[in-house]
């Protein structure tokens, strides 16, 4: 198997299928990327609030990429697995004009720099003993869209994209649906931390260096919107299954990370409707991954696998 | 300290601030509650789907109380603390017509009795290893609100109510807003087990005995909805302490829940507002903890203590 390389320069700043590949891969096959955070660099260890003001927003959310992985077809599903992520010694979260889930309450930008050379934790305030874990993962992660002309990279799509999923580290599987030849996978927008929602719109933002293997799966049908597999869920070492629903209106959004989930479990353990509903009733967990990148909102039903018992 | 009951009888149908109390304790006291199921003794271990088509809508999530807490006024906050919960050796799900997140796609009624003899799990399918462990809570917690008149039981409020949030279990407090003298607060519900969200519109619901102890706080102002702490975070024995926003808006819902969180960082730590919405953002979590009881949305935002260190 090869191991191969996407430069922090082959970038693109939309989802479109016409985009020319950098890379074209074997299924099964391990890409490492090396990523600038989602300012494009224009943000710097040394930027201040002011920096905010003058940002140039048509650079911002650049995706590294797209892989054409061979064999994927429209109707198959794309497997991440991701193997690696490493992050920069320094990180920033901003409030942006106009961004963020309370954007009317604050007319201001604020930025905060991060150190992140301690090990596993970042200080939030020293004097008060405040620290945040450190649980890198890419912000962005999808394929291109089969609707033809350039998509925006704010929003995520049933596609992925800007999904800004904070249990997509290392060691977890996310599945994509393909919907054109070659799946044309990018990655970006490397995150420190961040908490279900990133509410205030940024995460802890940083470049990254992240290493993913691509492989096509052709009887994984029911992945019409990002799923993923996460095995960290401390002491569940079964880990959890999660389906999402993505679009403008959240309430729909939610019935369809229900949906969804429900199809895995009919079409994986064999179970009628009403019990798949039921099931997601007693011992699925409704999160709000993502509630700022407008207009879609990703909402998660996360099944964990232990109670599948001797079947997983 | 008296040990004080409130008997399987003694239970209302709506929310209302004129209602007698049942009991009158002191702050601090303790009080055992039995409790019917929330059918209200309809449903019983040998009812079947047909049972719920003739159910009595109205007599539904009825609640025993009220507790009538001395020294609790306008402005206080009620502490509960769940010190203990058993249930029966029996539960029920079901799918009733008009009621849960996918109520327009599931035309007939589906009922399911669960055997809850076992030891901290139930069986879905034994046959196929499917088994849901038992983690019991009171789907109803509340307070009588300030505004005079009868509210239904079904929503939840402001004030709690029908707040079904499965983190409710033994070992955790829940904070409420006191709107009238005396707090009147009552109970019901009971789960054996419940995701987040309660995506069907009913949990294993089922009979409890629950033992709360309700103390008047005067200094937790910021308590405007349902505030929690659960100790039971596997991996994290901090814990986490969790703000609410409850609305017929999912998405104004979802802000209040932030808001609230960021007023107790604000108090509690002393952060500004930027840094607070910053640290929503980097690390709290969005949970929908109920969907499903209209019109109101309960959306929560988690936040786990540990990251604030030697301060906790």
């Amino acid at each position: 198997m090869s191991i191969h390389s996407v430069k922090r320069s082959q970038c693109h700043l939309a989802w479109d299928n016409s985009i020319t590949p950098v890379i074209r891969i074997k299924s099964g096959e391990t890409v490492h990327f090396d990523c600038l955070d989602a300012s494009n660099g224009q943000i710097t260890a040394a930027s201040s609030a002011a920096s905010l003001t003058t940002l140039v927003f048509s650079a911002l959310d650049q995706v590294n990429g797209p892989v054409y992985v061979e064999n994927a077809l429209p109707g198959d599903t794309l497997q991440v697995d991701v193997l690696e992520i490493s992050t920069a010694e320094w990180g920033w979260t901003g409030i942006l004009n106009g961004f963020g889930l309370l954007a009317d309450e604050f007319s201001d930008v604020a930025l905060r720099i991060w150190d992140l050379r301690e090990d596993g934790f970042t200080w939030f305030d020293k004097e008060k003993g405040i620290k945040i874990p450190l649980r890198p993962f890419a912000g962005e992660m999808g394929v291109a869209p089969g609707d033809d002309g350039p998509h925006s990279t704010i929003p995520p799509y049933r596609t992925g994209g800007n999904i800004d999923t904070k249990h997509l580290t290392k060691g977890t599987t996310l599945y994509l649906p393909v919907e054109v030849e070659g799946a044309l996978f990018s990655i970006g927008d490397g995150h420190a931390a961040q908490g279900d929602g990133e509410v205030c719109g940024t995460a802890i933002e940083t470049m990254i260096k992240a290493t993913v293997k691509l492989t096509v799966i052709k009887d994984k049908s029911y992945v019409k919107t990002p799923h993923f597999f996460t095995p960290h869920v401390p002491g569940d070492p079964q880990g959890y299954y999660c389906t999402t629903g993505v679009g403008p209106d959240v309430h729909e959004a939610t019935r369809d990370a229900v949906r969804h989930m429900m199809e895995v479990l009919c079409a994986d353990y064999g179970l009628t409707r009403e019990e798949a509903y039921m099931l997601c009733s007693v011992a699925g967990d409704l999160r709000m991954h993502e509630v700022v990148d407008m207009p879609n909102f990703l909402i998660g039903m996360m099944m964990p696998r232990s109670i599948f018992g001797h079947k997983e």
